[in-house]
């Protein structure tokens, strides 16, 4: 399963770029962040203020730099989606270039209960809102 | 003499929220610096590289936050053409609320020759550059 | 008034070098804002819930850059106290040449009742605590 | 195999702490590319000015936070060798408790030679440095 989820274009700052003149290593991780922070603020903000969806797990394989003056295009997947948690895929190009894969992520979230602080079953209006939301990528 | 030079919007990041739920101080200082960076970028790059331009001064002051969802508009003047050194100054707004003033700010630019790293008087080339995409604010 | 209130010392990161490999204007602004943390965390932590110390304004003079490998030195000096503010004053250099100052900082404080979010008088506690633990530079 | 390297002690800043109160994920990096940096710049640093080692995969799992006033330690392990990489392992946990692992992190670099930008055999004085600081964890 790769469904696409939603996508964002961020470009990069001057503060991204490190003594090598490209974008910092750690910076990928804010723009995969960027898009799954925008998806849940859009998609998932009403009627689950009992959950919370804790990052445990992420990954960045890094494939051709970013420079300045570029623009960051991060798509996102859903991967899988499971009982109390659910993967996500990214896939970093540029506007002018999609299809050249910059980078590729992963992020795995758990579901926890705010309260109980333990990982619960993801409810069901985040379940349709992440299925509802998708299409074949 | 204030003269507008250009202005960014840039989106906030999830990683420039703090712990008190707003933008952290540190990062409006790379808002100007975009802006800073874009202009000297765009309107700058060619036939000057034997200069630097160094920040030896920078100030902010805070009036309203910055949240996340919303972007920042940075709109950027010219304050003062020296001799060696040029005087910046910032006004942050957001595109919808352009007049009301979240923060303003100063920076002031020093000229160096970039071999032997002294300051000197800023070439004919930028300073009509700095003019010549100036216009009354 | 110039008195000392606390100095701290932090490591270079990799990170906060920027494409010009000296570290980057911006992170001069965390080095003062951990010191003031600290302070604020060590000497006012309790009794003072009710209120909020907010950053009106800051300021950083550039001398000479640091670099990686190198540890900074952020000492911090109560410049003024008023009814409703206190001016604070940053000299940031190394532990190892402390009197060659690479750089000059300022930071306003308003102290700001939590609950109306509006000026209010320093309180008696954290004007002795201040005071108390300052002395002549 | 997986030899200890190295490990670093880092203090949480301020500027690492997220809306929720702990450092930020992506800070996570930060902290293991700081260990990395150290190492390399402790003992690779001479006579291997030809070559560069470039992050090609990095991996974070999150299993408890850090929080402002503590510090971050980080053991780096080397977990494998090869023909033009070389794999690395990181425990983030804090001196104090230093087995109550936070998370655990990953790596992988690969050798490069400086002027043609191609995948080279990890340089024997590499070699010997990685293993000579070495020893079984």
């Amino acid at each position: 399963m790769s469904h696409f989820l939603n996508q964002i274009e961020m470009p990069v700052r001057w503060a991204d770029i490190d003594a090598y003149q490209h974008v910092g290593n750690q910076h990928y991780f804010q723009y995969m962040m960027e898009a799954r922070a925008q998806f849940l603020q859009k998609h998932m903000g009403k009627g689950i203020a009992d959950y919370l969806f804790i990052l445990v797990d992420t990954r960045c394989n890094y494939k051709k730099s970013f420079y300045y003056g570029e623009t960051v295009l991060v798509r996102q997947f859903l991967l899988n989606l499971g009982n109390s948690s659910f993967e996500l895929q990214y896939l970093l190009s540029t506007p002018e270039e999609p299809d050249i894969i910059r980078a590729e992520g992963y992020a795995k979230m758990v579901c926890v209960d705010a309260k109980t602080q333990r990982a619960v079953r993801v409810p069901e209006t985040v379940r349709q809102t992440l299925l509802a939301n998708t299409m074949q990528a």
